[in-house]
C-alpha cells in the first residue's frame, strides 16, 4: 500500500526543541532505563493537535503487531533479542497466551506476528489458549495464507503447559480484562508481564498520574511547559451510570478539568473549543469512552449511553471513571482523521502505525467498536531523524512520537513498580 | 546495485544442524554474554569452502559501514543504542578517532556511516585527527556529496579534546598498528575499544586460541566436528623474514598444519589441495599475507616476497608470524571468488557485504594491498531464518555466517579478558 503524505501540521516549538534536544533526551532515557524495569512490550496511542503532543492510552499487551511495516521486521526481532536477554535470559521456550477472539482474524494474525518475531529472535513459541472450547490443537487459517495453531492449556502442577512442550516462560498477549483466570495464579513459570499490568487490577488514572511526573522531568529537561505533552485528568469513583450514582463526581470533574483547558488555550492563544473524555479508568478496546463539552451533559445521557458507559470489554461493570483533557487530532489522510500508534520492544521503538478512520470527527475517540479502522504502517523508523527537513516532516515528526510513546512506556514502567510497592506494604500491614 | 545470486554451497550438514539448533544456539550465546564483555563493534572475515565456514580474520576496529546495505541502517543505530547503554551509558559527546588515511575516500565514508549511525543513536560525535598535518578543522568532500570535518586534537591534561568540545569518551576506530601514541596514554576518559585492542598489542594467535575453546564448546552444543568451523593453526618467534631468520619454525609449521589437514581431508574425504596462510600475527589490511603449499616454500621465497612479508601497515617489522590452515572460498559471483564479512555493534549482528576480487583464486587472501574489490551488500539481514527455503540459501546463510561470526566475537572478548588477566598479573609480580 502506498503511503500518503500526511496533512502537515503547524511547526511546534515543541518539535524543534525535541529535535535539537536529541543527545540530551537519548542520555535521559538511558539513565531512566538504567533505574526502572521496563514492560516487556507496549502499545502507546498519541494524539497530535498540532498545539500538544500526548499520550491518550499506552497499552500493556499490544495487539497489532501485523500492523507494522513489514521492512522493519528486523528491528522488531532484534529488540526481541534484547527484551528476552534482559526480562528471561535463561528462557528458550515461550508459551503465548492470547486474547480470547478466535473470531477476530485481524487480531489473530497479530498473534502470528508476535509469535514470528519471537521464533525469529530464537525462541521456541507455542500458543496456548484459554478458551474452553479449545480442546485439542486446532489451526486456524489466516488471511495471508498462514495459519495459527492454538493449543489447550494444561496445568501441570504450578506449571502451565500444552502437549509435549515445557515453557521456562509464559507471555501475556490478554489484558486480563474481566479478572485474573485461576490457571494463571500461583505458577512456578515467569509471567511476562506480570499478572498486575493487567486490566483485572490497572487503572489508568494510576499511570497518568505516573506520567504527570514523567512530563515534568521532561519538560524541565528540554525547557517547556509541561502541559504541552501531558493531558489534564481526574478520576471519580463508586460511579454507575446505569443507576445515575456517582454522576455528581463526574460532572464536576469534567467541569474542571474544562476550566483547567480554556486557561491553558487562553494562555497559548489557542481558538478551539475544549473537550474532554469520560472513559473507563480499568480497560481497553475503546469501550466505555465518551466525549463531552459541558459537565451537565452527564445528567442527560440517554439508555444507550449509559450502557455503553456501563459494561465494558467481557462484561466488566464499569465503576471508576477516568475524565481526561481530550486532545484535538489534526493528522488525517484524505480527509479522514488519524492517530499514531506507537510499537515498543522493551525500550525500543520498533515503529508505529496511523489508526485511520473515514467518518469520525477530530475530538471523537478512533478507537471505538465497529470502527473498521485502516492501519497504515509509518514508511520509516521512529529513530532516524533529518535536521535538514521540517521539524514537523517524516521522519521527524516520527523520531518525536517515539520520544512521547518512551515517556508513556517510563510512566507505565513507574505505575508497575509503585504497585508492587503498594502492594507489599498492604501487606505487611495485613500481617 | 542489483544483487546477483551466489553460486551456491553444496547443502551442507552443518548449516542444517545451526538451522535446526537456532533456539538452543541464540539462548546459549545469551548465556555467554553474561558472562563476558563484548567489544563495542566488531567484523569477521569469513571463508566458506562448502565443506567447512570459519572465520579468517576477527577487526576490533572495523573500517567499512559504508559497505553495509543503508536498507538496515536502522538496525545499526538500534543496536548502537544499546552499545551505549551498555559500554558508556553516562556518555553523551563522543570523539571519534579514525585512522590516519586521509587519502583514502572509502575509509572516510566508513568514518561519515559511522559518525551517522553515532548520531542518529543520540550522541554527539566529532572527529578527532592523530595527523599532524590537521592544524586546524579541515574538511573534506566525500563521493556521496557529504563531508567530513576532521579536526586537530588537542591534549587537555588527562583529556582529549577538539575546539569547543568535551567528549566523555574516545571511540577509536584506529588500530594503533604502529604502536600506541602518546597522545592516547593515561587519559581519564573512557576509551572505547580499549587500548590493548590495538595491534600495537593484540596478536592474532591469543585470538585463535581463545577461538579454538569457543568453537570446542559450540560443537559439543549442537554436536558437529569442531574442525568444521576451526581452523588449525600455530605460531613462530623471532622471524625475520628480510635477514632469513626463524624460517625453521616457519617451515615446520607449514608442514605440520598441512599433515593435520590432509587427515582431516581424508577423513571427511575431501578431495581439494590443502594450503596454508602465513601472515604477521600482529597487524591488518591484508599486508604481510601468503599462501603456500608446502613447507619448504619459505626458503626460497624471492626478494620481492620477503620484504612484502616484512613491513606491513605503517612501516611495523614482522617479528611474529601466524601459520594457519587455509580455507578456500567456494562462493563466487559472475566468476569472481567473494568473501563474506560479517558487521557486529556490540553482540548484535547488524549486516554483512561479500569482498568480491575479479582476479584472484580460491585459496588467496582477498583483503589484498590494491586488490579494488567490490563490496556487495547482504540483501538480508542475519536475522531472520526461512525453514521452508534450502539450508545454504539466503537468508539461511546469512543467518549460520551471522552465527559464526558472534563465535569470533565471543573469541574477541575472552581474548581481551585473558589479556587483561595476563597483564594484571605480570604487573602484580613485577612488584
Amino acid at each position: 500500500m502506498p503511503i500518503p503524505h500526511l496533512a502537515s501540521t503547524p511547526a511546534l516549538d515543541l518539535e524543534k526543541r525535541i529535535l535539537a534536544a536529541k543527545p540530551a533526551i537519548e542520555h535521559w532515557l538511558r539513565k531512566q532505563w538504567k533505574h526502572h524495569t521496563v514492560p516487556f512490550y507496549c502499545s502507546v496511542d498519541l494524539r497530535n493537535s498540532g498545539f500538544k503532543l500526548a499520550p491518550v492510552d499506552t497499552n500493556l499487551f499490544p495487539g497489532g503487531f501485523n500492523n507494522l511495516n513489514p521492512d522493519f521486521a528486523p528491528l522488531c526481532i532484534q529488540a526481541m533479542m534484547i527484551a528476552v536477554e534482559k526480562i528471561c535470559p535463561d528462557a528458550h521456550s515461550v508459551l503465548l497466551i492470547p486474547e480470547n477472539h478466535t473470531r477476530n482474524v485481524f487480531y489473530l494474525q497479530n498473534v502470528a506476528a508476535l509469535q514470528s518475531i519471537m521464533q525469529q529472535a530464537g525462541m521456541n513459541v507455542r500458543i496456548g489458549s484459554l478458551l474452553p472450547e479449545i480442546t485439542q490443537p486446532t489451526t486456524i487459517p489466516l488471511p495471508d495464507g498462514q495459519s495459527l495453531l492454538l493449543e489447550p492449556l494444561q496445568r501441570n502442577g504450578n506449571k502451565l503447559v500444552v502437549e509435549n512442550f515445557d515453557p521456562c516462560a509464559i507471555l501475556l498477549n490478554n489484558d486480563l480484562s474481566g479478572s485474573i483466570p485461576d490457571m494463571l495464579r500461583n505458577l512456578d513459570q515467569t509471567i511476562i508481564p506480570p499478572l498486575h499490568a493487567g486490566w483485572a487490577t490497572r487503572r489508568k488514572s494510576w499511570h497518568f498520574s505516573a506520567y504527570d511526573n514523567v512530563a515534568q522531568d521532561f519538560a524541565e529537561l528540554i525547557g517547556i511547559d509541561p502541559w504541552l505533552i501531558d493531558p489534564y485528568f481526574t478520576s471519580c469513583g463508586k460511579v454507575d451510570f446505569q443507576e445515575k450514582e456517582g454522576l455528581d463526581c463526574v460532572a464536576a470533574a469534567v467541569d474542571e478539568i474544562l476550566s483547567q483547558i480554556k486557561e491553558k488555550y487562553t494562555q497559548f492563544g489557542i481558538k478551539e473549543k475544549p473537550f474532554v473524555i469520560v472513559k473507563a479508568d480499568s480497560g481497553t478496546y475503546g469501550m466505555g469512552i465518551m466525549s463531552i463539552r459541558d459537565g451537565a451533559e452527564i445528567y442527560k445521557l440517554n439508555r444507550k449511553q449509559r450502557n455503553k458507559m456501563t459494561t465494558i470489554k467481557e462484561g466488566t461493570v464499569v465503576k471508576n471513571v477516568l475524565v481526561q483533557e481530550g486532545v484535538h487530532t489534526l493528522e488525517s489522510i484524505h480527509q479522514a482523521v488519524a492517530e499514531p500508534v506507537i510499537y515498543m520492544i522493551d525500550h525500543l521503538v520498533v515503529g508505529g502505525f496511523y489508526r485511520v478512520h473515514m467518518s469520525r470527527g477530530v475530538d471523537e475517540n478512533l478507537n471505538a467498536p465497529g470502527m473498521h479502522f485502516v492501519p497504515l504502517p509509518f514508511d520509516a523508523t521512529c529513530m532516524q531523524t533529518n535536521p535538514e527537513a521540517r521539524p514537523d516532516a517524516v521522519p521527524n515528526r516520527f523520531y518525536i512520537y517515539g520520544v512521547i510513546a518512551r515517556l508513556a512506556l517510563l510512566a507505565a514502567a513507574i505505575e508497575l513498580e509503585r504497585y508492587t510497592q503498594a502492594s507489599s506494604l498492604a501487606l505487611a500491614e495485613a500481617q
